[in-house]
């Protein structure tokens, strides 16, 4: 065969895309990676460490950190999964009866079982179930969701990467994000070789959004750029910064997008999630179908949801949906076919979204269980979020916005000007280029085992340094955090201050 | 607020990434499409057709048209998701021992339940199954796959649009694909604004792949498109075609790509559909390692695997595999971020991976049954395959090669030159470009009822005209569709021939 000139190609030098070297996902990433080294060592009694095991934060994974999960749910998805379990006479009543009649109910809807692949937008008495969830949250503004504007995908996920896709083709299209915001949607922005356009958070102001930073950021990238925005992603409860947004901003952003044309794509996976009793969660849905033309015929908005988060927090399911209102039928259409290229979202992720939209009723045998573990889960979540908020802010050298909402704190470090000169000494002997606070985290972790993700992976103003940590594990972990970051940052300041 | 010139973007005449648009799917294309159309007319009586009932031979789904699950995997993946029940001592009494054994295993091996996200890669047990699978499979070439090799995905397009991520950037990126070909491949080069390279199979060879064909194919690329070929995909058993490889032609693949620098990419998720007694799978693993220096220790080989096909029929569960060999440090990096960014495959398609690869051995409790659903699935599909392909073949104006492997025929169709003048006639008449055999597929549903999908759709040497159809329906449904394709041929060639 002949030897052709692309044989200088070798394997040990193989070519990569330039955008996929470009995206980055912190959550992920080094401090992780670095965590996973050490419990390995740990489990093979490896290397010397001042502690004994790890505390994962750097990810909302609630089952992950000891959250048990929602019983009707998983019983109703076992029999789906195996109706021999529910022919079984003995079987089926040991088991309520609100999770039999359920399950029999969702296979005679399903008609062929679960092993078939769906519908591309999901099985339909599942979006059916969400459309309804949809109109009774936000308070029966019209028109009513209906199926058809329901998509069952695979995680929140699938949807932003879907929207993205769909209107970001190359460099002449941007797309507007939060930052701090979570690098799903920066990452995705860098494969697709668009354009990203940071408008900033005030965080002395508890991460307020604002609309003169919105119109400056669209105009800077227009004059400077040259790419058109084209989507405006809005994270509310927001990630990582857990503020909750009021109806008055909410429309002026709507107001923002419509007058430009752009998608407005609502992340709302942490709706349940809010823990302050001053804020009250508003889907954007709601606010856009409220406001006087053209706004509420115009607006393009597509939400996001999942169950990996709220209380359920089925994150292996990947679970979720995404709802849209006033896509034009062009848009639609392309939709369809991006969701006819999947296949389907797996089916176990359409049959917890469909019981996160419909749980048990009241009078039905499961409902004050089931209460009862939503409750317990709430209140948990709510306590740690201010316990954490609290502590982190009484530590030297830290501040801590409130945590409204989401599941995450996202304190402000400031760090002694000797410790951001050895960072320089050391990035320079290591032939790396660590960031401060990716640097802090690092030594956080090898010094004490907890495991958070620095501020510069989300985005912060230029200057300051953050770190994201979860709200999730038990309290006696939270303790142990609290303490261990408590010590750290003490040391560094006896150290280098 | 400013109105700002991109106002003129109104929702109405809304912008869509050009990559988007050009890209097509037809196995849920305008015939499937029209076909729920139809589907929804019978259901509420509207409409007038000659047939009651749809028969959907235009995909790949088994339990969509009366294949029932595996018991033993559905068992154990309910009570892995239940471990209530597997607490009940009554429930689990009344459940084969093996499959609560198994699944007090996975959940002490999953620590954690499965509603958290797994690690990126996926559990580590069910990677080790997959792993222990292969090499069995592949009769120890060494080095042997490790867990680090596997990664688990939803479905196995997951990997295939991860590779072709990582390699296609641009316009100067290019991937060869077969023709006809399975056109999630042509989509995702699309929409990664790639290009694509096919080589011709030759039908009257059973569809043989030539390496002669891929020399010029790849020549030609470089030569007139000034794009370099990345990526090599393999489907093979084929998809539509059903060929299945032979050893010499695989190796000559193998030293194409090694000499090309290519990855080669093979789609094997039709391994266990093999009915021709004289084929037998063969993994490109095995080949490569099997071949000497420097081939198989530099031949970049990516290996695809799915629960949707083989006797599993798993296709709702959105479950597969990846298996990387020789693939070089940097490049295995960018996997790991990519798959980071992804979070996780879902995990009901992890543990349906898992037990795939492990199903019961003789001498647990559940092996016979196992045994017996397995080969009664396994021999009604070879029964139907090679039912099809005859009936088929004797079909006025229908040529049909063998179906050796996976799951569909791809019968050639001849048709009278005014049927086809007729086609420009109407296409003119309604203002679309309708290809010829997209019209005869479409009039072949709206007289009978059968869903297939036009070769148009998966590419085909110019001047000729396929359909395909699968092999899946019950043997009653296989004669209706015989026997309506024949009228079908027949009328078309007394009235045009």
């Amino acid at each position: 065969m002949l030897r052709h000139a692309a044989r200088s190609l070798s394997p040990k030098q193989c070519y990569i895309s330039p955008r996929v070297i470009e995206a980055e996902y912190a959550v992920r990433g080094l401090i992780p990676a670095r965590a996973d080294e050490i419990k390995a060592d740990l489990a093979t009694g490896r290397g010397s460490y001042a502690f004994e095991s790890l505390v994962y934060c750097n990810i909302g994974n609630p089952q992950s950190v000891g959250q048990m999960p929602l019983t009707f749910y998983r019983q109703v998805m076992a029999l789906v999964d195996a109706p021999s379990l529910l022919e079984d006479a003995v079987i089926a009543a040991r088991l309520p009866e609100d999770a039999v009649a359920r399950a029999r109910r969702y296979l005679a809807e399903i008609g062929t079982g679960t092993g078939a692949y769906t519908e591309s937008f999901g099985y339909r008495f599942a979006r059916a179930a969400v459309a309804e969830h949809i109109n009774k949250l936000d308070h029966g503004v019209s028109p009513a969701a209906t199926v058809n504007d329901i998509c069952l995908t695979d995680g929140a996920s699938m949807g932003a990467k879907l929207f993205l896709q769909l209107l970001v083709g190359g460099a002449s299209d941007a797309v507007m994000i939060p930052v701090p915001q979570y690098p799903l949607y920066s990452a995705q922005i860098a494969l697709l070789g668009g354009v990203k356009v940071p408008y900033f958070l005030h965080e002395s102001e508890g991460w307020a959004m604002k609309l003169p930073d919105l119109v400056a950021a669209y105009e800077r990238c227009v004059t400077e750029s040259g790419a058109t925005p084209r989507l405006f992603v809005c994270i509310n409860p927001g990630n990582p910064t857990g503020n909750v947004l009021e109806r008055c901003v909410m429309e002026d952003v709507v107001r923002f997008c419509h007058e430009r044309g752009m998608l407005l794509l609502a992340d709302e996976v942490y709706q349940e999630n809010v823990y302050d009793t001053r804020r009250r969660f508003l889907s954007f849905r709601e606010v856009v179908l409220g406001m006087p033309e053209p706004y509420c015929s115009e607006t393009m908005l597509v939400s996001l949801h999942s169950t990996s988060k709220g209380v359920i927090g089925e994150c292996g399911r990947r679970g979720g949906y995404f709802c849209m209102a006033n896509l034009p039928a062009a848009l639609r259409q392309q939709v369809v076919k991006l969701c006819s290229i999947n296949l389907c979202a797996n089916v176990n992720g359409q049959l917890m979204t469909a019981l996160m939209c419909s749980p048990p009723r009241e009078g039905e045998t499961s409902y004050a269980m089931h209460q009862r573990e939503c409750d317990a889960i709430f209140t948990g979540m709510k306590e740690r979020a201010e316990l954490l908020a609290r502590e982190l802010g009484n530590v030297r050298g830290l501040s801590c916005q409130p945590v409204e909402g989401a599941m995450y704190a996202f304190p402000r470090i400031v760090l002694p000007e000797r410790y951001a000169q050895r960072n320089e000494e050391l990035n320079a002997k290591e032939g790396r280029r660590l960031a401060l606070d990716a640097r802090w985290a690092l030594e956080l972790l090898e010094s004490s085992g907890i495991v958070v993700v620095p501020g510069s992976g989300f985005g912060q103003e230029p200057g300051t340094l953050h770190f994201r940590i979860t709200i999730l594990p038990p309290l006696e972990q939270i303790d142990r955090m609290v303490r261990a970051i408590r010590e750290f940052q003490d040391r560094i300041y006896e150290q280098y201050a």
